[in-house]
C-alpha cells in the first residue's frame, strides 16, 4: 500500500459539508445496551412549546429511526480513506468462531492486491478479512437457532422501539393511533431482543451483517418490523467514478436508506466496492453475477461455476452483507418467456437465462445452491433470491414464469435454512394494483414468510421520468400486505443513471411508502411522528413542522419560497390563505368554544343551549384572535 | 369596455411558446360525430417501425385523451383576451330553454362591471350571459332523464372510446390486458352516447357544462369512465397575478388537468375568474363562499344568504362549471371537531362552522339547498359537494365528523337529483391505506353511486414537500375503488402556493394515480398505451417510449442528461447497462432462439432436445447481435 495519498484519497477525504452537517432540528442520541459497547444511534427531534394561544404546553422530543450513522454525528471524525470504526470488531471476535485470514482467499482479490496499476484508486486502509473457524457457522441464523441473543439482535431491538418508552410511560397523547390491518404479521408492541433472536431462527427476518463489515450499525428486515428501503448505487461503464460513488452513499443513508446495493459495473468494481463497504454503516448488497460476467468480458456462456465461486469469496471478504443470487432462473421457465412483451429485463435473470439457453443446462447457480451457502454461512452473508424472471412491464405481471421462479425460490429458501443461512426473497417489478396482493400472498405461502423484498411494483408502465412515483404506489401497498424491504426506483429508471437530486427523489418516495405501510399495518409507535408533525402544523409551529418532516431541507426550502421572512415563520398562518383568514385559527375558535362551554363529544349538548350560547360567543368577538 | 389594450391585456396576447408548441411526437386529430360541428379533439401519438432484428414491423398509431384544448393545435390562433372559441355555443342555443340576458343579474357583477378602475384588469371581449328561460332547467341531467342524447353527450362519448375502435377492428395484439377488479362498476366495453345519457340520468355520472361557458370542451366524470383529475390554480392576497394564473391554466392542461378549480382569493377575484374562464376548454370550478367571505371583509359571522346568492349567480352567469358547496358542515357535527389534532382544515368548512357557532344556527347553506338547486339548474352549474370536516391529519382520519357530514351530503344529493341537478361529492383528505376503502364505500351507499371527488388522499402526515407523493398512494387506491375524480395535490401542499413546476409535479402524480386505477379496474383499452410503451421500451425505440410517456419533454430531458448525444437514441442500449451487455438484447436470442425452434409456451418440448439444440445454438454464435 502506498504511503502518499492519491488523488482520489484527498478527494475522498474532502467529503462535502452538505451531506455531513447535523440535520435541522436534530440531534443524535445513544441508547446504551447491556454492554457499554453497544451503543444504539438514534436522531432526536427537539420541539418547541405549543404557543400560548393554542394551550402553552410542552411538547415531547420525537426520536426517530437513524440511518446515517457518524456522518451526522458531530463528534465524529470523517475520513473517508480510514473507514468508518469497526463498531461489531469486538462482538465477532468474542464469538471465537472466526479466524483472521492470512492473505486473501480469492484469486482475484490477490490478483488485484498486487497490482500496482491500482494504488491510485485503492481503498489505503485496508486490512485482512476473517472468515469462519473450519466446520464453523456464523451466521445470525445460526446463533439465533441455538438460542443465543447476539450484541447484533440486542442492537436491533433497541433501534426498533426508537425510544417509544419515553413516550409510553406517561401514557402521552401522541400515542394514540389506528388499530391496523396486518394481513396475518404478528408484531409485539414492543421488540424484545429475544423477539429478534425467535424471528431471525424462524427465517421471518434477516439481520444482514456480513463478519467483514464491522464497521455496519446492526439492522433487521422482516415484516414484524419497520419497512426497510434499499437504495442502488453504482457506476457503469457510462458513467461515474468512484469519489461520486461513495459521497452518493453518504448522502442515500443521510436521506434515510436502510441498504444500499452497490451495482457497479465499470473497470473499477473491485475497488469501489471496497471503499463503500469501509464507509457504510449501513448493509451493502451486491449481485455478483456482474461482476463475474465482466471477468468473461461480457460473454454470458463462457461463465463458469469456479468463476462464479470465486467472486462470491472475493465479495464476502471484503464484506458484501447479501448477494443477490438468481439461482430460480430455470432452464425450463426461460422458454415462457419468449410470449412476453418484455421478456427478461432482470440482468441477472437474462445472463443466467442465456447461460443456461448456450449449454441446454440446468442454471449452474441452482445445481451449486447448497456450495454457495457454505460460501455464506463462512462469512454470514445473507441471500436475496433473485427474480430474474421479473416482469418489466405491465402486460407481462403475474405470469407463468414469474410464479414458476417464485416457486422455486421458495424450495430455494428451505435449501438455505437447512443450512442455517439467512434468507430474503426478491419480488417484482411491474404489477398492476389489482395484481399485487396476489404477489405478496404466493410469496408468503412458498417462501414460509421469509422476508420479501421487492423493486416497486411500477403500477403503470406510462410515465418514465416519474417511476419513484408509479412504484411508489405498488411499494406502499406491497410493503402493507407485508413486504419486508422495497427497493427504491428513482426518476431516472429506464431512462439513465440517477444523479444526487434522483437518489433523494427516490429515497424520499420509498420512505413514504414504507411509513405508509407501517401505519396502515397498525405498527406500534408509527403515528407518533404523524401526530406530531400535524399537531405542530395546526399549531403553526413550522420549524417543527420541518424537523419533523422526513426531508427538513426540502420543507423549509418550499416554504421560504413564497414566505421567505423569518418573521413568517412564527407567523400563525400561511401563504394559501394569507393573513385575514386561516381555516387552522377558526378550528381554534371552535375548540376553544367547546371547551369553555364543556361541549364534548356530545352534540346535542350543544343544540340545547343554542341561543343563549350564540349570544355568549359573539359577546367575547367571535375573532379570538387577532393581530394587526 | 376599453378600445387600448392595457398591460395586463397585452401580457395575456403574448402567452409563452413553450406552452402552446406541439405535444412532441403528437398530433392533434379531430372525430367527427353526428354532426359537422361535433368534432372531438384527441391527441394522436404516432409510432416508428419495429427495427429490423426485432421483426421490422409498423407500429400503429396510439390515440390518447386530450385536455390541451386549442393550445395544442397548430391551427388555432391563440389570442388571450379575445378568449376560445365557443365550441357549444349554437347546441345551448338550439334547445332553445335559455334566452340572453339584457345585463347582469348580480349586483356585485354590476357593479364590478360599472367600475372603471378595473378595465385595466378586465377581460376585454365579454359579452353577455345566458339563462334558463322562466320555469326551464337546462340541466344534462334534465335532458337525460328526458332522453335526450345531447350533442355533449354524444361528445363525451366519443372523447372516452379515444378511437380504440381503429385498434379492436383488427384484434391487435396492444390490446391484450388483464381482466381488472373493478368493485361493482359497470363499465362498458364501448361508449355510447346513450350509456352517458343513462349514466348521467341516474346521478353516477356528470357531465359539467355551464351554459355560459360554451368554450368548454365536454368531459365526464363518474366511476364507469375514465378516471379524471383536477388541479387547483388561483392566486392569494400573499402572491401572483392574473396573466400568471392563465398561464398556469394553460400549462395544467397541456400537462393533462380534466378539470381546473379556481381557487383565487385576492382583490381581483372575479375579473381573474373571467379571464380563466374564457379562456379554458376544460370545466373550471369555484368555492363561492371563498369570495363571499371576501365580501364581508373575512368575517363569517357577516356571511348572508342573500350576499351568497348574489356570489352565486355572480359567478354561474361567468360560466362556472361546478360550485363547491359545503352545505353537509351542520351545526351538530361542529363540536365532534374540537378533540381533533387539526380540526377543520377545509376553509370552507372553517367558515361554516364559524357561521353556525356565531349565530346558533343551521347553516344556511343547508337550509337554502333547494334555493340553490334552483339556481344551479338555471345555468346548469353542477354541484360539488365539499366535505367540510374532512380530516386534516391521519389521526383525524374516519371519525364521527367527516362520516356524520357524509351521511348529510348523501341527503343532499338526492335532494339535488330531485330537481335534476348534476351532482358530485368532495372526499378526503388524510387517511392511511386501511381506512382508504371504508371511505368509498361508505361514499357509494349513501349517496347513490353520485360520482366521489376526493382530494388525495394522503397515506400520511410526515413528508412536507413530497405530498403529491403521499397523496398519489393513496388517489391511485380510492380511484380503484371506485373515484370519478381525483384533486390533484402539489408538493407545495401545507408549505406554499404552487409554482409552474408544482403544477407539473402535481399533475404527473395523479394522472399517474388516474391510470393506475384505471388499469386495476380493467377500463377497456387502459392497457393500450402500456403495451405500446413497453415494447417501444424493449425494442430501443427511445423516441417512441418518450412521445408515449405522461411527459415527453421530461423523460426526453432525463435520458439526454446521461447519453445526450442523438445517435444514442437510435442505440440498442441505454446508460443503465452499457453497451457491452444489456439484459433487452439477450431476452431477444431468447425469443429468437424460442421462435426459430418452435418452443412455445410448453417447457417440455425444450427440455427434450436440450443437447441438440444447444449445439445449434451455439453454432449460430450465441451472441446474436454484436456491434463495434
Amino acid at each position: 500500500m502506498n504511503a502518499m495519498p492519491s488523488p482520489l484519497q484527498q478527494q475522498a477525504q474532502q467529503l462535502s459539508d452538505s451531506v455531513t452537517r447535523p440535520i435541522p432540528g436534530s440531534r443524535k442520541v445513544f441508547v446504551e445496551g447491556s454492554r457499554p459497547d453497544l451503543r444504539v444511534a438514534m436522531r432526536e427531534i427537539v420541539q418547541t412549546k405549543t404557543p400560548t394561544l393554542f394551550g402553552g404546553e410542552d411538547n415531547p422530543p420525537i426520536t426517530v429511526y437513524d440511518t446515517s450513522g457518524p456522518y451526522t454525528d458531530p463528534d465524529a471524525r470523517i475520513d473517508l480513506s480510514a473507514g468508518l470504526p469497526a463498531l461489531r470488531a469486538r462482538w465477532i471476535e468474542e464469538r471465537g468462531d472466526t479466524v483472521p485470514l492470512p492473505a486473501l482467499t480469492s484469486e482475484f482479490g490477490r490478483a488485484r492486491d498486487g497490482d500496482a496499476k491500482l494504488d491510485a484508486v485503492r481503498f489505503p486502509a485496508r486490512t485482512l478479512p476473517r472468515r469462519a473457524k473450519e466446520g464453523a457457522n456464523v451466521t445470525q441464523m445460526h446463533y439465533a437457532r441455538r438460542g443465543i441473543v447476539t450484541p447484533e439482535m440486542e442492537y436491533v431491538a433497541i433501534r426498533e422501539n426508537q425510544r417509544l418508552e419515553l413516550l409510553a410511560a406517561g401514557g402521552h397523547p401522541l400515542l394514540a393511533q389506528h388499530p391496523g390491518q396486518s394481513f396475518g404479521a404478528s408484531i409485539p408492541a414492543r421488540i424484545t431482543p429475544e423477539f429478534v433472536r425467535d424471528e431471525i431462527a424462524r427465517g421471518r427476518a434477516i439481520l444482514p451483517c456480513n463478519i467483514n463489515h464491522p464497521e455496519s450499525e446492526p439492522m433487521i428486515i422482516g415484516r414484524n418490523f419497520l419497512t426497510k428501503i434499499n437504495a442502488n448505487i453504482g457506476n457503469s461503464a457510462v458513467s461515474s467514478g468512484i469519489a461520486e460513488e461513495v459521497e452518493k452513499l453518504v448522502w442515500a443513508i443521510r436521506w434515510g436508506a436502510d441498504n444500499v446495493m452497490d451495482l457497479s459495473t465499470g473497470k473499477h468494481i473491485h475497488e469501489t466496492r471496497e471503499w463503500i463497504i469501509r464507509n457504510s454503516p449501513v448493509p451493502i448488497g451486491t449481485v455478483p453475477i456482474y461482476q463475474a460476467l465482466e471477468k468473461v468480458d461480457g460473454r454470458a456462456e463462457e461463465l463458469t461455476w469456479e468463476i462464479f465461486r470465486d467472486t462470491l469469496i472475493e465479495q464476502a471478504e471484503q464484506g458484501v452483507d447479501y448477494f443477490t443470487i438468481h439461482a430460480g432462473v430455470l432452464l425450463r421457465y426461460v422458454p415462457l418467456t419468449a410470449k412476453r412483451v418484455t421478456g427478461i429485463v432482470s440482468r441477472g435473470g437474462s445472463i443466467m437465462a442465456k447461460w443456461c439457453l448456450a449449454h441446454h443446462r440446468e442454471n449452474f447457480l441452482y445445481t451449486h445452491f447448497e456450495d454457495i451457502c457454505e460460501i455464506m454461512k463462512a462469512y454470514d452473508v445473507a441471500f436475496s433470491l433473485g427474480d430474474g424472471l421479473r416482469p418489466g412491464c405491465i402486460a407481462d405481471a403475474n405470469d407463468a414464469a414469474q410464479f414458476g421462479e417464485l416457486e422455486t425460490l421458495g424450495e430455494l429458501t428451505k435449501i438455505a435454512w437447512k443450512h442455517d443461512v439467512q434468507t430474503m426473497v426478491e419480488g417484482p417489478g411491474h404489477v398492476p394494483m389489482h395484481l399485487i396482493r396476489e404477489n405478496m400472498d404466493k410469496q408468503l405461502a412458498e417462501c414460509g414468510e421469509a422476508p420479501f423484498y421487492t423493486l416497486g411494483p411500477l403500477t403503470t408502465d406510462i410515465a418514465p421520468g416519474y417511476d419513484h412515483i408509479t412504484s411508489a404506489i405498488g411499494a406502499a401497498m406491497i410493503g402493507w400486505f407485508g413486504t419486508a424491504m422495497l427497493c427504491y426506483v428513482t426518476p431516472k429508471e429506464h431512462l439513465g443513471l440517477p444523479n444526487r437530486q434522483d437518489v433523494r427523489d427516490g429515497i424520499m418516495a420509498y420512505r413514504i411508502a414504507a411509513h405508509a405501510a407501517d401505519l396502515a399495518k397498525g405498527h406500534p409507535g408509527a403515528q407518533v411522528r404523524d401526530n406530531a408533525l400535524s399537531k405542530a402544523r395546526f399549531e403553526f409551529r413550522w420549524e417543527d413542522q420541518f424537523h419533523l418532516g422526513l426531508d427538513p431541507e426540502k420543507a423549509k426550502e418550499f416554504h421560504d419560497e413564497t414566505l421567505p421572512k423569518d418573521a413568517h415563520k412564527l407567523a400563525h398562518f400561511c401563504s394559501m390563505c394569507g393573513p385575514h383568514f386561516c381555516s387552522m385559527k377558526i378550528t381554534q375558535d371552535v375548540r376553544d368554544f367547546a371547551a369553555e362551554h364543556g361541549i364534548g363529544e356530545e352534540a346535542a349538548a350543544l343544540e340545547a343551549g343554542m341561543a343563549e350560547k350564540a349570544a355568549e360567543f359573539r359577546a367575547q368577538g367571535a375573532e379570538v384572535y387577532r393581530r394587526g
